[in-house]
């Protein structure tokens, strides 16, 4: 695929009147529709004669006209109203007129008969497309409420506990049984029972004292993996959610990290694993061989005494969760004394959850109460303080899940994460652990096939569930991108996850340049004392160059508004290069993503809606400026051309676009 | 795309070892890949280094390895094994192997670099699919059952009471106020109030006094639109649920009907409105104005005083039931004493529902119990008799209510209506009334586009609901297909109707070649007088025509086994003709549809499982034999071509395929 100029909507303020409608109300939805002398560009129709928006209320298909607003910068703006009748409201554009040439598009019918063309969340379809690629529309009752304008314009880092940093008071700590004492700059052990059980000693107040570095990147959400106890270094096997971790510093260490964050103006998420408990939780004990137990229905018994149960993929150590049981969801989920509920009020002021294993909470069998359990989460999280966020772990396709009734957002790793490895990895590259790709091997990707995926799967999320997504290059389960990544291949990952919708994620240590070939290798001690003491080394010295660039690509994702919440629009894509624009009324932003050797012409006018060669295209990251190598980028005859030699990712401002 | 050779699966028995899993049941799914001496062909891999299946039980991946059972004509047969893990439990395959090259697979990797084929319901991915384009297992819980085997070899035929027969009777019966009297010869009058109100009076015992007609015809199924009065002549806008209207003959006339078909093997299936009922019926007569009456909760008012209320598409004569009601579901639908058990005892003995607007039933607003009206009325059913059938109303993209746990089948014309009317249509031509073209307009396609949208509307559906799904040419909603078809198409059409998974279906006068511009005119009188007196007549003379032709194709359709139920796989896919084969054990059967003048080479090994070129293809229709006009085969090394002039239409029967 070469240039594209085709007819285009998103979920974004330019294009929809309200994020938030309520059931009932009318949204004003609009088409932008490429306006040229032979007629309609993109579309295969020798003109447009009219455009209409189908919805399906209560599933049933209903069609409403779209009005012409006029003609700005080159673009024909239509308008339609919509009611949004159910709480997820989809609804697709239909255009119609003659067909321009029978040979062009495909048509059996002649040039000049009527065609018609749809245009979705996944593209423009000359056939009649799925309901779930339609565009969405979101009304949330006010007891799940839309998620908090501040989601869409976080920027996360993710701390694995353990691993991030001690504070003097972690020396003093006896260690349980189970822990195997680490030295700090020990290597991670990935064998069993190392795995799970070398402990290295990180705690809060490591944290609370590393919050400057935090801040000098640039971050605003700090997400801290379990930090109540368990009997392992993941802490993803809780033996209650009572109370921070002793070895964590306790619960005055969190309230002294979360009063700490808020002052610099970071917000903090804890973890919460709702499909399963540790099998040393105290509800597990209680109830493990005692089926009279209050807490015998907190789990799925396998026999009448309450010994064999189900457990997380089979691992005894992680019981699963019946969330069949009132009295589990009560104390667990729901209502202001639950644990839900608590670490959101004082003195703790958590700003939100993630949820550990979203994905198969509340499933098995022929049971399924996911839908149940998050709503219910999210109502208690409403009822103690709405403005918090809500992020469910579901690694694959997970739009299924959600549709605005509960999650703000997903961990997931199909929108972003996989397609981006199998852009940029070196090619047979193999990835082990929770990244999942299928017998741990990296599939080779063209931008093309990038396009096409992350289309796929970003299609099935209402917009402001998109916004609220993490653009992970990697996490806690995963190898760290950098590890087999295409040389240079660094800057353009982590540009893409700066610019493309979604929130973008630093995993501790990423910023330093550390590598990890597996989830349990990428739980790297953060090596401190080799980041501050030898600044001459070479690991310290990528680390230096790497947190640059960490803290740039993070200062132009919040510099710039468009790239909070603006419109996504694609201008190309290339095999080894990826174009695009953001846009808002503010400001437009011009990202160019190239895995090799590229060059690449577009018209100004596909730009956006700003005036023809006088748009001022300001260089913000990446572009060859004043003798400095980057992106090319000449302007022409109306036309510019962007070229570029190797891996590269650049991104200039220019003006927003301007509607009738 | 030209001819293809590609690996295959699907629901079928030759690929699944079983169509009624339990759940926790283990199930053997066979993939074939044709097997070639420069690797397996279609793949775009050198070689095939494994096959796995991965299914996703409760939303969490997992991953079964297939063994080689052997190689047996061409193909090599992988099989795995699958537990059912969750109702609707599904899987697709992966392929993995060296690239064989990378220029030609769009792959980065170059050739011999570790590369993915994925196969789902959609065909075959380079790059990660979505979940719901999985094949799916689907284990019903017992109180819902699978659907009865006869429902996949049915043939279905579609009465309009008041327009199919009189009997003698009809003359004494007194009309009711609202009824316009009309003689069977009248035309039909489009125009309100008429629309609704012109009244032939046909009967049931004329729908008796016909079933020879049907037998001659060989349909199996006979499925009759409301029986129960209403103030219409279609019935839809019932006035009670518990008595035949005697318009109709009363309930001694259904009595005589269903016993009279019965006798001759012909199964009966009424038709109910589980969306709304006419507002003249005695439950909302009851509660209309009446807040404090039993009734008062059946539907959905406006204001205190039970006036205004919720109507199908605002149609004040069609009131919408409001599902939340217990007494509701105790009349209607639930338990052995409901409208919908009453029906299938005795005396009356019908088998099966077809539901009417199934798709808004229960839906309004932010409630949704469409589930659980469905799954209440199925459960009734089988408590009553589970031989018996449920067919879902649900025009448009059906698939997310036809998940196995309820429906066995859909009244649908996104899987094959409209696709078939944009192939086969006169380009450029309109369809008013409840085809559901967007603004009236046939959309042109080529074979290309049909064969696309085909797909990607029944990859949604489980096999079994895909075998139970109808493939109307039209039906009393819409026009008549053969009003503005290509001259030639319809034997094309019904070819395809009688060969695709699926329902064939005539709607009465189809098979004397009636026409209708929409819904009403299609709802034409049967012209019996006229087809039986006069034979000379070119309308006659059509009529015996159109009849041979149904005749024949309902014949083909019932004697070929891989037709009913047997496997699906495309050979060929061009602008002007559809190649395919069905497949089975017992035998296979080779069809080609043709729009125009078509010329197709194929290596006979693609055929199937049998032994290269002495496979024996036997004529069964529209081949041209002994000088007799029609699609031509010949046979030479090791390939057979496939050519004819004009619309065509033919199949062949040759053997079964062989499994290891």
């Amino acid at each position: 695929m070469g240039f594209m100029l085709a007819p285009h909507h998103d979920g974004s303020p330019l294009h929809v009147s309200t994020q938030t409608p309520a059931l009932g109300e009318t949204v004003r939805v609009r088409l932008r529709v490429p306006a040229g002398e032979a007629g309609p560009a993109g579309l295969g129709l020798a003109a447009l004669d009219g455009v209409s928006v189908r919805s399906n209320p209560n599933h049933e298909p209903r069609f409403a006209p779209a009005v012409l607003l006029g003609e700005h910068g080159g673009w024909a703006w239509w308008q339609a109203e919509v009611e949004v009748e159910n709480p997820v409201h989809g609804y697709r554009f239909l255009l119609t007129g003659p067909a321009a040439d029978a040979a062009g598009t495909g048509d059996a019918a002649g040039a000049g008969l009527p065609a018609q063309r749809w245009l979705n969340a996944t593209g423009l379809h000359d056939t009649e497309p799925l309901d779930a690629e339609d565009f969405k529309l979101v009304a949330s009752p006010a007891d799940i409420g839309a998620p908090p304008e501040w989601l869409a314009s976080s920027v996360l880092y993710q701390v694995f506990p353990d691993r991030f940093a001690r504070s003097a008071a972690a020396d003093g700590r006896e260690l349980p049984e189970w822990a195997i004492a680490a030295a700090w700059g020990d290597p991670v052990d990935p064998e069993p029972p190392a795995r799970s059980t070398q402990f290295y000693g990180g705690d809060l107040d490591g944290v609370t004292e590393r919050l400057g570095h935090l801040a000098d990147l640039g971050v605003t959400l700090l997400y801290l993996t379990p930090v109540f106890a368990g009997r392992s270094n993941h802490r993803y096997d809780a033996t209650n959610f009572d109370a921070v971790d002793p070895l964590l510093g306790g619960d005055e260490a969190l309230v002294r990290l979360v009063e700490a964050a808020h002052a610099r103006g970071i917000r903090v998420i804890g973890d919460l694993t709702s499909n399963h408990s540790g099998d040393a939780h105290e509800w597990f004990l209680a109830a493990h061989h005692h089926p009279e137990a209050p807490e015998s229905d907190f789990y799925y018994w396998k026999d009448a005494a309450n010994d064999g149960y189900e457990s997380w993929l089979g691992v005894p150590s992680l019981p699963k969760f019946n969330w069949a049981s009132k009295e589990l969801r009560r104390r667990f989920i729901e209502g202001p004394d639950s644990v839900v509920a608590r670490w959101l009020k004082p003195p703790f002021h958590l700003d939100g959850w993630r949820i550990d294993v979203a994905n198969m909470t509340g499933r098995l069998g022929a049971e399924d109460l996911n839908a149940e359990v998050r709503q219910t989460i999210r109502r208690t999280m409403v009822e103690v303080n709405p403005d918090t966020i809500l992020l469910g772990e579901s690694t694959n396709d997970a739009a299924s899940d959600f549709q605005g009734d509960a999650w703000h957002g997903a961990m997931t790793y199909t929108t972003f994460t996989r397609p981006l490895w199998s852009w940029l990895m070196r090619p047979g590259s193999e990835a082990a652990g929770g990244i999942g790709f299928a017998g741990n091997r990296v599939p080779s990707y063209t931008g093309r096939q990038f396009h096409a995926v992350h289309t796929r799967f970003v299609a099935g999320f209402p917009w402001r569930t998109r916004l609220g997504t993490l653009n992970a290059l990697n996490t806690h389960d995963t190898p760290r991108f950098a590890t087999s990544a295409l040389p240079g291949a660094v800057p353009v990952a982590l540009g893409l996850s700066v610019t493309l919708p979604g929130i973008p994620v630093v995993f501790a240590g990423d910023e330093f340049g550390l590598t990890g070939v597996d989830g349990e290798a990428s739980r790297t001690p953060i090596p401190w004392p080799l980041l501050e003491q030898d600044r001459a080394a070479d690991a310290a010295a990528l680390a230096q160059d790497t947190t640059r660039l960490y803290t740039e690509l993070i200062a132009l994702r919040r510099g710039q508004p468009a790239l909070n919440g603006g419109g996504m629009r694609w201008l190309h894509i290339g095999d080894d290069v990826l174009v695009f624009v953001r846009e808002s009324e503010e400001n437009s932003v011009l990202v160019t993503a190239g895995r090799g050797d590229f060059s690449v012409t577009i018209p100004v006018a596909a730009l956006g809606g700003g005036a023809g060669d006088a748009m001022g295209l300001q260089p913000l990251f990446g572009a060859e400026v004043a003798g400095a190598p980057g992106v090319q980028l000449a302007e022409s005859d109306g036309e510019i051309r962007l070229s570029a030699h190797g891996p590269s990712f650049a991104a200039w401002a220019f003006s927003g676009v301007k509607t009738p």
